[in-house]
């Protein structure tokens, strides 16, 4: 745990140059706008520790896997999003001198990411090592009002000196990802040009052949008044630049601004890659800087007005939350249903930018509160179109007859993870897909999204556990063998309860999407039945029989839900009875004590009672909140979340509190001392939760708003605004009342602390 | 399954050149003597597939381990025995064409291993593209007589033709191990020279800093005299050679004499390798190939006559196990306590040469009753000098106080193997340390090893158990988690019945050393207390306690061993039903669902049944062989053999004989499709406990060797000899009686069918 940012309620601070938290910052100030993204790495040259990375959304390499002990079944390679041609650079050499941070002696340094506006601004003065002391004044931004835009003011004044200055404003797509499995690089050069003002690489990915053309113009000012300097032009293998000499002259601002277009082959004809980045490069320049920064600063301003979260009476609070929202929003805008939320967003390398069932568990409300609904409906359809690869997935492990198998990590719906313990048998995910329908349509009402895409995907999941539930004679009921939970630290473990129960309750609920389809609209499910080769009576009587007869492990001397078979076997100690000394467990025990522990990585059984929380009456949530909490050591940053809001419904403020303390600022503070490898983005909306489902107790029941919010002590109040059903609610909360206003849209009858409120404008 | 090799007594045939097998007859063909060894690899050049494999045991790389997804414990590189510098080439070219049989017409072809004598020969015809047709016949050993040569014969007669010929004679360092991890190649150059008659050089391999000094010298011969030829040496990096330039002269053979000294820093100074090997190879050219060759048959005949197993009536069957007598002994000679058994010898590089816990529970049989005791003893001291990294190994994954948990496969001590279902869990083979010894002791009668090594050991193992054993509140037992038993189809369940089954025993035979060396040597006893800081009571105590308390699974319904907690939950289906399409289920089964089935994949149940045998009735034992038999796949080489052993005990002999089959002719009839990876040595020493412990029903009980031999339908006859105690017993069971001859000492009591016999001369 670090802190050593600065608290303010809409800007993250960072006084002084940290050069050993430098990679930290360079993820927490990151920038990004759905389309693309940027590491807070510096424009000039910087000899410490940094890592530089520029991503562009859904443009992945397939990097051949590497693996110990290969196991039947395991994907050919991971996806990666990659570390993209790099646009930011603008190195600078005064006489024969280059300015590099780790070189000089640096005054003033600050950094601010100004979250209200998504500025990143950096300002500092150096003394160079022969006493040329100047000051630096840079902003940038990624434009949220064209995604393919990127834009940089660097202001370089001489403090002490007159001398020539030697700008190099480069295009470089000689770039590496350092998680490369195999040391190479994904780049391939299609061309490049540089001519006076401009420089341009469109590059090409190896194997998956996509192209990123990255242009860039710049322009010098000095006194308000373009200059040119003495330009040189430079080609080199993926690389593009333009090198300025011009004068420094002492106490005289020289403005530099760069802009840059980045444009991906997703969204324009190969062919057309250049002209085009040329055409936007031309219409940035006209535009210049200020002006695309008050087009970008506006679209900040609509979006913090729809998902905003204050906090009064606590600004570390604050921060933490709009930093949360801030990282969420500029990683996914859902303009495009080909895209989605990587773990890191675009702060960094980790995880490969792929997808995972975060962002069905844990994203999707924020998006389905925040947003129009189409943002939340896009995430759905993206794995409606993984569809076919599901099903794919499955028969590669041996399903058949259309069972689909979401992975468990993807780019393009293929499973891109090689451990047997996760890949094969974390089997709970595929059934995130179809909960996530759930969500949404009682959120939206839109139950017809079952029509259009729903029950088709769910045929498919339903087939799956068809056929990966067993029948135990021992028994008498159905098992599901050889899984792994949403707790990782058991593995390979016989009837994980949350996985019985969501395969079970997916059974039930595809069943009653047959129902509905087939009744609101037969001939949709003709259609469905066909291609799908959907047998409903002996299937649908199949599943009934699993669900009505699955198995669940419980423990009735304690009155609690059993996380799998043999959890009773295991020693049951207390987490706050471990040794300092052993924490984190999972970088100070081997794997095989972690697995024969009690200790548990993130809710488990108590992700299936926040799931399915109106299944089970308070003392059940009570006894099993109770019994697992004291257990679970939330080494997953999925973990506290779902905590704060059982902790909530339970009455357990300050628990709750904790547990929010440590999700809000989980980056900002380095908790877990892997920041400078990305930020935690997809457990960001699990922050966002905290507040509206945890303390505001939100809940969508029979299409009706429910709320049951506490505050915490440590608050004055907080509020959130929620778009629901074509309306804009804002509810605050304070020690001694809560407000509920109808911002938009027809009156709606809303629930609070079970008593029906009328909202109206 | 192939079988293009010719069934024969002694020998293995190989008629025609078979392109497509090439690489199993390298594996099957291999030569060795327990220094070093050589794939059956072409002496010319050969453009076909091919593995070019030379082996010095002891020598070894710890290669960066490869992994997907690291734990915590994992080990930092696995050590490989290298493949070493080549000594065999004899490149030919003549004319300007080179020898190559993938380029000729080659008739003729026959490749013959005289398991007799030790020895490879090969002769063919081939016609070269431009219609010069040769013959050439190759005979090569390595000989038993001294470990550090090899010498070949290659002769070479031109058929229809005279020109000049070119002799290629290498020493060739340069060499690389298919399997490295990053394709790094393990050999530096220490030194080389090359003057005509003579190539030496001297590689060292990287990090471990071992030497080998490969020397070649070489006679070349015309009508029985020593000729010349135009002589040039070459010195390339870690290479070197000579170039001989001579004529063949139509119808004349030309004979190429090669002989190598091949000498490890493990058995000579570094500073005296060079010249070592020099001296050597003047031994053996003085010498010369017929005189060596007589000295190494020699050996060959003494060990044949120790551990001979003679069938009559099937020589497919006689063929099989003198096959895998000749692999095992030319393996291992017992000389060097340093030196252990890979799973693949000196046959290939797959498992890396290192030690597994097949020496202890397969092996050690063997050479306990075909070898003086030291030979067995030799193992067992091998795995005493390991002890203080087995204890490191324990530390590593969290164990205290002198636990020691030996690895998995290692070649120093350390553990190299990173899969953390077998590194971290498959627990067992730290007890088959502690097993070996009660056999070795029951065998030879030496109960003071306990005294000299064993107890040592027996603490550091019973502390291990101490503390992986643990307490179940909810079984009222000792259980032990998270844990694979020897079949590797279940990963990480619970109360493994072998693993609990032999952790019990373990800490009982524990006691009983403590017992015992206590009594016949306190002194000894003493020191042991005060190095292993050994706190009698309270740890023998706690021992009592859990091999008093362990808890079994057991089906009381069927009343057999549970092979683990949760094997009932699986669907029971025998392996006969399942479709020929699905086999080996390694290769064609995904991993997960491989280990939720019911398949098991090597003896395990089983494997304890016949460890502890005495310890159970014979209807158990005929109940749980007839219950988990069905769904056993046996795709590890070392499940038939215990398979043999107990359906032979049951009187199944026709499953016995089949069992047999499968293990005697494995690598012969490339039985699991992986021979071209190298030989199954270690299983090797399966079949032979097959035919001895199986159909000869041979057992030591209190001392006394028991015999209740049967004799399978298809068999004549068949015969084993036993070291035992100082006697030397021939045992010939024929179908209608069965001899013992006591070959060598003193008169001995044995039983045969429950009855005693005395043996005399």
């Amino acid at each position: 745990m670090k802190q050593y940012l600065k608290h303010h309620e809409w800007h993250i601070i960072e006084d002084g140059l940290n050069p050993h938290y430098n990679k930290i910052s360079e993820s927490v100030f990151s920038l990004g706008n759905g389309r693309m993204g940027q590491r807070a790495t510096f424009e000039e040259d910087y000899s410490g520790e940094t890592h530089q990375g520029s991503y562009v959304a859904g443009v992945y390499y397939p990097d051949k896997t590497r693996v110990g002990w290969w196991k039947n079944g395991y994907p050919e390679y991971f996806a990666k999003v990659l570390n993209a041609p790099s646009w930011i650079e603008i190195k600078i050499k005064i006489g024969d001198q280059t300015l590099d941070l780790a070189k000089c002696k640096v005054e003033k340094f600050r950094r601010v990411l100004d979250m209200q506006q998504g500025l990143l601004h950096r300002a500092f003065t150096a003394t160079l090592p022969d006493g040329k002391k100047i000051s630096v004044d840079s902003k940038r931004f990624c434009s949220m009002a064209d995604g393919e835009i990127g834009a940089i003011r660097y202001e370089i004044t001489p403090l002490n000196f007159s001398a020539p200055i030697t700008l190099t404003l480069p295009v470089d797509a000689d770039v590496v990802n350092k998680d490369s499995n195999y040391d190479e690089k994904f780049w391939e050069e299609v061309s490049k040009e540089a001519t006076p003002g401009l420089a341009i690489v469109n590059a090409q990915t190896k194997k998956t052949l996509f192209q990123v053309c990255t242009g860039i113009q710049y322009d010098i000012q000095r006194n308000g008044k373009s200059i040119t300097g003495n330009v040189t032009t430079n080609l080199r293998e993926k690389y593009a630049d333009n090198v300025v000499v011009t004068d420094l002259q002492e106490g005289t601002p020289l403005v530099i601004f760069k802009y840059a277009a980045i444009l991906s082959s997703e969204n324009h004809p190969k062919d057309q890659m250049v002209k085009h980045c040329k055409a936007k490069l031309k219409e940035a320049v006209a535009a210049g800087f200020d002006k695309l920064f008050a087009d970008h600063a506006k679209v900040w301003a609509h979006k913090w007005e729809e998902c905003d979260v204050t906090i009064e009476g606590d600004v570390a609070a604050q921060q933490g939350i709009r930093f949360n929202i801030f990282q969420l929003t500029q990683t996914y805008t859902g303009e495009d249903e080909r895209l989605n939320i990587g773990p890191k967003g675009f702060t960094g390398e980790k995880y490969g930018g792929s997808t995972y069932w975060d962002t069905e568990a844990y994203c999707l409300p924020f998006f389905l509160s925040t947003a129009e609904p189409k943002v939340a409906r896009n995430l759905l359809v993206y794995r409606y179109k993984h569809l076919g690869k599901a099903i794919e997935n499955a028969q590669k492990l041996g399903f058949k007859d259309g069972a689909a198998f979401y992975p468990f990590v993807t780019m393009n719906g293929e499973e891109c993870h090689n451990e047997w313990e996760i890949t094969f048998e974390e089997i709970h995910r595929t059934s995130a897909m179809a909960y996530a329908m759930r969500d949404y349509i009682d959120y939206t009402g839109d139950k017809d999204y079952l029509t259009e895409f729903g029950l088709e995907v769910l045929i498919g999941i339903a087939r799956f556990w068809n056929q990966r539930a067993t029948w135990s004679e021992d028994k008498g009921k159905y098992v599901v063998l050889g899984v792994t939970g949403p707790n990782e630290y058991e593995n390979n473990v016989n009837n994980n309860w949350y996985t019985n129960y969501l395969g079970a309750w997916t059974l039930r609920f595809a069943r009653e999407a047959v129902d509905y389809v087939k009744t609101s609209n037969p001939k949709r499910y003709a259609e469905l039945v066909t291609k799908t080769k959907f047998e409903e009576k002996a299937e649908t009587d199949r599943w009934k029989h699993i669900s009505d007869n699955m198995y669940y492990p419980y423990d009735a001397k304690r009155k609690v839900i059993l996380q799998q078979d043999g959890f009773l076997d295991k020693e049951l100690i207390r987490v706050k009875d471990l040794k300092p000394e052993d924490r984190p467990l999972n970088q100070k025990w081997s794997w095989d004590r972690i697995l024969r522990s009690c200790f548990i990585k993130q809710a488990d059984v108590l992700q299936g009672i926040f799931l399915f929380e109106d299944d089970f009456d308070l003392d059940t949530i009570r006894r099993n909140f109770d019994f697992y909490e004291p257990m679970t050591v939330h080494e997953s940053s999925l973990s506290p979340c779902v905590h704060v809001i059982l902790a909530s419904k339970l009455g357990y403020k300050e628990q709750a509190y904790e547990f929010y303390l440590r999700t809000s600022r989980l980056d900002l503070d380095d908790y877990n001392n892997d920041t400078e490898e990305g930020c935690h983005i997809t457990s960001m909306a699990g922050t966002w939760m905290s507040v509206v489902k945890g303390f505001g107790g939100m809940r969508v029941r029979d299409g009706k708003l429910h709320f049951t919010p506490f505050i915490p002590d440590q608050w004055k109040s907080y509020s959130f605004r929620l778009e629901f059903r074509d309306r804009v609610i804002k509810v605050k909360i304070s020690s001694d009342k809560t407000e509920t206003i109808l911002e938009h849209g027809e009156p709606l009858e809303v629930m609070m602390n079970g008593k029906p409120v009328l909202l109206k404008k």
